[in-house]
């Protein structure tokens, strides 16, 4: 595969020098522009928009026009895969995702299978195809998908759940039962990751995030384990691969101890205390609350210089293998001027 | 003040030796009990129930006459400070407390007071002297206050909030206007506590059920310090403290740096880390999975032995101070029958 133009971001995933910080957001194509807004009232639904390729595409641009961004991320959903198993997925306004038939029974778990890539997934590489084509080489693009256990909790609940008590009831009562979901989830998503980095995908991230809301014993029995296996796989084909999770935060050693290539960590935990536990052996991606964005530019250039220098002093003085990123997503009402004063004093702050 | 015939509670708060370890569990009395939802419906609603010293004790007197648990805990709500000085508390079904009159302006924070105590909150302080006198000293009685902090996100937010936004760009914006907000609500709290603690409470338990949400510098400056204040002035009194935080699993040293007489910890942090991280300087309370309570009695059983056992390995061998607890409140959907198993279940596991 050709080098991007700017491999900032592709370099400090892997720990290499860069002449600044390299920053993507999480939902940095999303509601919060206008212009997205435009083509979403077109398309009429998320998921409409998500299974066209270019539309996809269109929005996947969008955030690259206006704002010096440092990586496209596949305008996609992270229940892809268990809507191609035949689980129904669909969106309820201010709700979130849902499914129509939730996996509920041991009967529900034998029929789950693993999708084909090409025929039932079509249209994620189609779009992957399209945007590689559009973004002309200039960034990297990143396919991704949902961790396995984050998926298993959309499955069994039906949705999003405030407990997880349905999900977390089935690992609890019928582990194996349990495993055996995670066995074919896992499966799908390797291959799954794996179709998207063969269209063109240049690094792919793994959503977790519903693992921190699990015991450190079940998170490490029903997603981290998973999640290494899912690294493993795609160790091979030399791809990048960026384990994100909400709440993580007790568990960066374990997953520094993956193939992963770096660990995404949200707002809760310092990054100086990340990089010195992490100790060098992956990069590290994160970690603004996206709340910070609500901030004025003023505060927001000192968080992010804030969380800059956490990041260099637990690094043994050096900004290298540091992805800024926000340690969520955005937001619908966040305004696009505070994303351009956060990519400029990331961009500026960091320089060397 | 007397010594409960029961007193396995304040000895393993203090971390001296116990015949097993104790056990109660938050909102301990609520939904769950079809006798509590009798009341309920007789007195109209939970503020109803709150308000009056009568239904407040016989409330909260009776999971105590359906399981041998080794403390009784107040029942009143985290947020009656903010409501003393005027800002409307309300309940919507399904929709947790809300302010009629949310903290928005500089004006707002400075029209804010510390209440007082035994007219403004006499209620509170009459159902802590009726409990006292009922419990006839049998186990002790567990005073309580939301944090400063969290008490502050309800207050600013006017209701529960996803992500904290108005409370947490207040902080980033006027984080003068934000301390002074904290200042009053911590001096309130202060004697808060220490007139239940007058009135009888035996313990107190302060409730940072948002600080989890707030990077660790935030934490430390709007969450941390405050809670430190308040440990810092109970001291002189001798009742024990406990700080319980969700999502506190990163700031395990720091909090035991405090006054503080034990730490509550959720279930997203291993106890024996939780032990070897604390190094026996202050008790330690938790932290099953409330979830946990909607499997089967004999996984209910497996994961409190898991979580003793745990406790134990990180604390040199010895149960010693280790207080057991859910790692957050019980739901309304839970079975009487699988709490009687826990409490059974800690009792004789634990038994030395």
């Amino acid at each position: 595969m050709t080098t991007p133009k700017n491999d900032r971001f592709l370099k400090a995933l892997r720990r290499e020098p860069t002449d600044c910080t390299p920053i993507w957001l999480m939902r940095q194509a999303g509601r919060y522009l206008p212009e997205y807004r435009a083509v979403r009232k077109e398309a009429g639904s998320f998921l409409a928009m998500a299974k066209n390729p270019d539309i996809a595409c269109e929005v996947t641009l969008q955030p690259l026009r206006r704002f010096p961004l440092d990586a496209a991320i596949l305008f996609s959903d992270i229940l892809t895969v268990p809507d191609a198993m035949g689980l129904g997925l669909y969106f309820v306004d201010g709700e979130g995702p849902k499914f129509e038939r939730p996996v509920r029974t041991a009967e529900d778990v034998a029929k789950l299978y693993v999708p084909d890539m090409e025929s039932e997934l079509g249209y994620v590489m189609d779009a992957v195809r399209t945007i590689k084509r559009e973004l002309n080489n200039e960034v990297p693009l990143i396919g991704f998908s949902g961790s396995p256990w984050t998926l298993a909790c959309y499955m069994v609940e039906g949705g999003g759940s405030k407990d997880f008590s349905k999900v977390k009831s089935m690992a609890l009562n019928e582990p194996a039962m349990m495993h055996q979901l995670l066995d074919t989830v896992t499966e799908s998503v390797i291959q799954y990751l794996k179709a998207q980095h063969a269209a063109g995908a240049q690094a792919l991230q793994v959503f977790d995030t519903w693992g921190g809301a699990l015991s450190p014993r079940m998170y490490r029995e029903f997603s981290l384990q998973y999640m290494a296996k899912i690294a493993a796989a795609l160790e091979d084909t030399g791809v990048p691969v960026i384990l994100f999770g909400k709440g993580n935060g007790l568990h960066l050693e374990a997953l520094a101890e993956t193939k992963a290539t770096a660990i995404g960590v949200d707002w809760t935990v310092e990054l100086g205390d990340a990089a010195r536990r992490i100790g060098g052996k992956v990069g590290i991606q994160g970690n603004l609350d996206p709340v910070t964005l609500y901030a004025t530019p003023e505060a927001i250039a000192k968080e992010a210089a804030f969380a800059l220098d956490s990041y260099r002093d637990g690094n043994n003085g050096s900004r290298d293998g540091h992805v800024f990123n926000l340690g969520h997503g955005m937001s619908p009402d966040m305004n696009p001027d505070h994303v351009a004063a956060l990519v400029e004093a990331v961009h500026s702050y960091s320089a060397r």
